[in-house]
């Protein structure tokens, strides 16, 4: 069996910004969207009716941890990773590039991949770009994520260039092994995604779109259904980040729906809708709220601050979120103090209500052509609430 | 505003076993019962929906904890405990002492009270039967615990016997404190249960008994409507703890719903319900699922166990929890390998889910006058699964 499906529809466009409709044969997603992290398959505190009352469309799983943990053989199994963590809808991958660079010095970087020690029990590992869509297939992803180079920030730009090539070159190996191959239970029915890099250089940006399209025209087969960008977000400044984004996402192909890996803050993402950008994951929503830091439309709150200790209000009176709608500010303060997960719970359901909404309303600015006003009137989500 | 309610009906009885119903001016109680334990005002991990699913009709809160975090400033703004955690059925609250009397080095006992240092900062604080029960008046409880010594076992007769004394001295100033006053905000509606000390001793607590009968025709209000048992599971083999409730519950008063405080394992409910006890609270079901330790109706499953890294089945499969509907063994044991929040609360909202189910089933067997079958078919449950 292999039904894949992928289908990508423009419905609107509004100056560069873009509304469409993502086809899958788990579920049908609305761009631009907001993609949860479930890093080890569950989106951190969260059960999958939370997932879906939130209106969660699709969620991202980490190949790196989920192939340590809990490792293939339970994955396997359960046929892939929506009946272990019993999500039906969409999931997207990532490759365990970006995990396996983090490493620092426990990894090292060859031709062939990259060769690196368990952070938990120091067993040695190799990751090539042929294993990481192996793991990929057996996890079920819906979305495969091409293995990558991460370059970091800052580098020369001959490294970048190198660096670029070599993830130019994975990609092809990515490309050929996924359409030669399938998971042990011959359920597969991912696409993969490949990934432009060339660091904060527009020429090398528009060399790796470049070489991406060469390897679509040197096979017979499919297309990539869909284009990431990575190596943003990655240290550089804001404004750079901006910049490239304004640069790049002109010279990007029209008819794939574009997804800026990692990023990021509420503005950012505003900004790369602006500029074209359909899909985003980041770990901020959750990591955010686990730390008391809270979006609203009116500005953030820093739950810690002794200001909220008694005060009556929800997070934000105008928020429908199981915690907007149950508890109050100095409950949500109380329960930060006391180290009670249903803090956590409740804040990572505020955050990603939050980003979920920050998407929504910004594909229905889209459609009703009024983005630029939009965002404008958007430009104070970082702001702290007097 | 002072609209206490309360009202117990007996509806069946079944030998020494009893099934009611409580009236309380926040809800109605269906007895046996067991009632969830919320420390500091959120029981573990669960949100007030989630509590709602789990049919719990009544959850505990410590009045210790509740003074020290957030503390009477804070709750006192939400006139009451309910409008701070949002629960708006019955709340129980203890008296603090039993909490103070495991402070060990850090508390003095006098005549007056208790004198203790706060284990979070050190600072000073007294406590005394007028103090504990205008702190629950002003927690809004629904019912009150009168502040009693709790005998720590194992003792010598005389020194159970002068504790014994305290604690009815005791609960004649929680008596006379809580008929003369009401909260800041006079919405008092709780009512008063005393508690039944006397450690191993029959004699003792029948006296202890008799006393709390003095102070109700002593004086002209209205009697104590609820009575509890104190000094059990403290230590003491669990035949010596059968042993004095096979004794102690045919002298209780039968009007009354009697409540054994702390207790415990779903064979110690079980055994406490043959012999006439109505209400229950333990932290067991909470913490025991946060350690990976689960109720089912056929034997107790250790989660940790190797053998569940791949079981694809449900902790229990005719079990209807949030978590059992959803969740696989091998993710639930996933979960906990990685030490993630989720995994606490689906096995929390499981454990309770049973708890609450072995009283329902007790209820029914009890009304339809065929319990003692039900509590033998149900020896097994403490005994782990094959």
């Amino acid at each position: 069996m292999n039904n894949t499906t992928f289908n990508f529809t423009l419905n609107a466009q509004n100056n560069n910004a873009r509304s469409g409709t993502i086809q899958l044969s788990r579920g049908e997603i609305n761009t631009p969207i907001f993609m949860p992290v479930g890093t080890y398959g569950a989106v951190k505190s969260l059960d999958v009716q939370d997932l879906k009352e939130l209106g969660a469309q699709i969620i991202l799983g980490n190949t790196f941890h989920l192939n340590l943990r809990p490792g293939l053989d339970v994955i396997s199994r359960f046929k892939g990773l929506h009946n272990f963590n019993n999500w039906q809808a969409p999931i997207l991958t990532d490759s365990g590039g970006f995990q396996v660079f983090s490493l620092g010095k426990l990894r090292k970087i060859t031709e062939n991949g990259v060769e690196f020690r368990s952070p938990i029990n120091g067993d040695k590992h190799t990751i090539t770009p042929e294993k990481s869509i192996d793991i990929q297939h057996q996890l079920g992803s819906d979305i495969i994520m091409a293995f990558d180079e991460c370059t970091p920030y800052p580098s020369d730009y001959s490294t970048v260039e190198q660096s670029m090539h070599l993830s130019m070159r994975w990609a092809k190996r990515c490309y050929d092994y996924h359409h030669q191959n399938t998971n042990d239970y011959g359920t597969r029915r991912g696409v993969l995604f490949p990934i432009v890099q060339g660091g904060m250089h527009l020429d090398l940006r528009k060399n790796s779109i470049d070489m991406l399209h060469e390897i679509e025209q040197s096979r017979s087969n499919t297309t990539f259904p869909g284009i990431a960008i990575g190596g943003l977000s990655v240290g550089e400044p804001m404004e750079k980040m901006y910049q490239v984004l304004n640069e790049l996402m002109p010279i990007m192909p029209t008819e794939k729906p574009r997804y800026l890996m990692g990023v990021g803050q509420p503005l950012d993402i505003l900004h790369a809708i602006s500029c074209g950008v359909d899909m985003f994951d980041c770990v901020l929503p959750s990591r955010n709220a686990r730390n008391g830091h809270l979006f609203t439309w009116k500005g953030v709150i820093k739950l810690r601050n002794a200001r909220y200790k008694t005060d009556e209000n929800p997070i934000d009176s105008d928020c429908s979120c199981l915690c907007c709608r149950n508890y109050s500010r100095a409950y949500l303060h109380h329960l930060d103090k006391i180290n009670e997960s249903l803090g956590d719970r409740l804040c990572t359901i505020h955050n990603l209500h939050f980003y979920l909404d920050l998407v929504k309303q910004a594909r229905n600015a889209i459609i009703e052509q009024n983005f630029e006003q939009f965002h404008h009137q958007n430009k104070h989500l970082h702001t702290p609430i007097s």
